[in-house]
């Protein structure tokens, strides 16, 4: 399963060149194929039968993982991107700030 | 980044044949395959230069899908591992009930 | 804000005396009297215009100790009301992991 | 257990008529006093030997309300001090928005 192409595009509409996580985007990647191994060895050690509470261990730092991205996202969005848009301009801000504690909502699970 | 060894190896002392996933052991495997993709899709979407908290939502979307599969792991086992344990024998049951309880510990970070 | 009655009463068909919190009551009570405190002290930082971070990392102090309180319980609870049950009968044990797997998703949050 | 008077007086050096959650401080007050009630509530639960899932149930809700006021005041902080930091001077943003990124963290508990 990859991406939508809708979530893909649903930014498009915003400046292109300037994402807050730009110069962090390699670190990105290599975290996130880190977590894709996780991800596949959960699957071999499905297949292999392996302890179940050990199982669990395993999604737990894979889940903690991917948290840590997201709050990196967060934060790096936070400094280049709602800053300076409340910056130009503070209504633009404030709808950026909606945004963001909307997001933390979904990460918290509320 | 596969499972290390030692991981897979771990329970081996532990009864094999009945791990308490082995009638959802597809499920499972579907369900890690479908995150597995997502993380992919979320590789994606950093190429891609995506808008930040779209990524972010996505990655919540994963962790979401993750701490299932860890739940309904965890409910596999007591059914069918540590009530089993304590039918046989008391301690057995105590040991697995506090190593249960130590994963539950880890998956809600306390 | 008191537990509403039909709360207190819900469990009123289950067998009374033997709660699987039952030997750890007092220590329940004191760490449940300790986060009262911690909320109280919290009125008094806000009162005081206490710097917000300030406030928010007290709050997820007395967050992580209700859910320490939490773990704490369901452990108690398998200990020694899933597993008697189990071994009464297969049929209620059943029944009681069933709850237990919904109550931490409710912990959880999924 | 009130908060330490450390705590209360640890933002003494920063502005102090201005909190990000002025306007909305009754509002937390009052979302506060009733975490209170439902902590009080739990201890009545605990001595009315009430059934242990239903009491994590209402952990669960009491977690939440207050996880919810982590997320308010994170957002009024953000809006409020660290845009108007980081317009008066972008190293104070970048440094409130550190200590921001640090408090996120002990939210998510990472």
């Amino acid at each position: 399963m990859s991406a939508a192409p809708d979530v893909l595009s649903r930014g498009a509409s915003r400046p292109r060149s300037a994402r807050g996580y730009a110069s962090g985007k390699e670190d990105y990647l290599r975290r996130l194929r880190k977590v894709e191994g996780q991800v596949r060895g959960l699957q071999k050690m499905i297949e292999a039968d392996a302890w179940c509470p050990d199982v669990v261990i395993q999604v737990a730092s894979a889940t903690r993982a991917l948290q840590e991205v997201a709050v990196g996202l967060l934060n790096d969005h936070l400094r280049h991107c709602v800053i300076a848009a409340a910056a130009d301009c503070p209504a633009d801000g404030d709808e950026r700030l909606a945004e963001v504690a909307a997001t933390i909502r979904q990460v918290i699970r509320l």
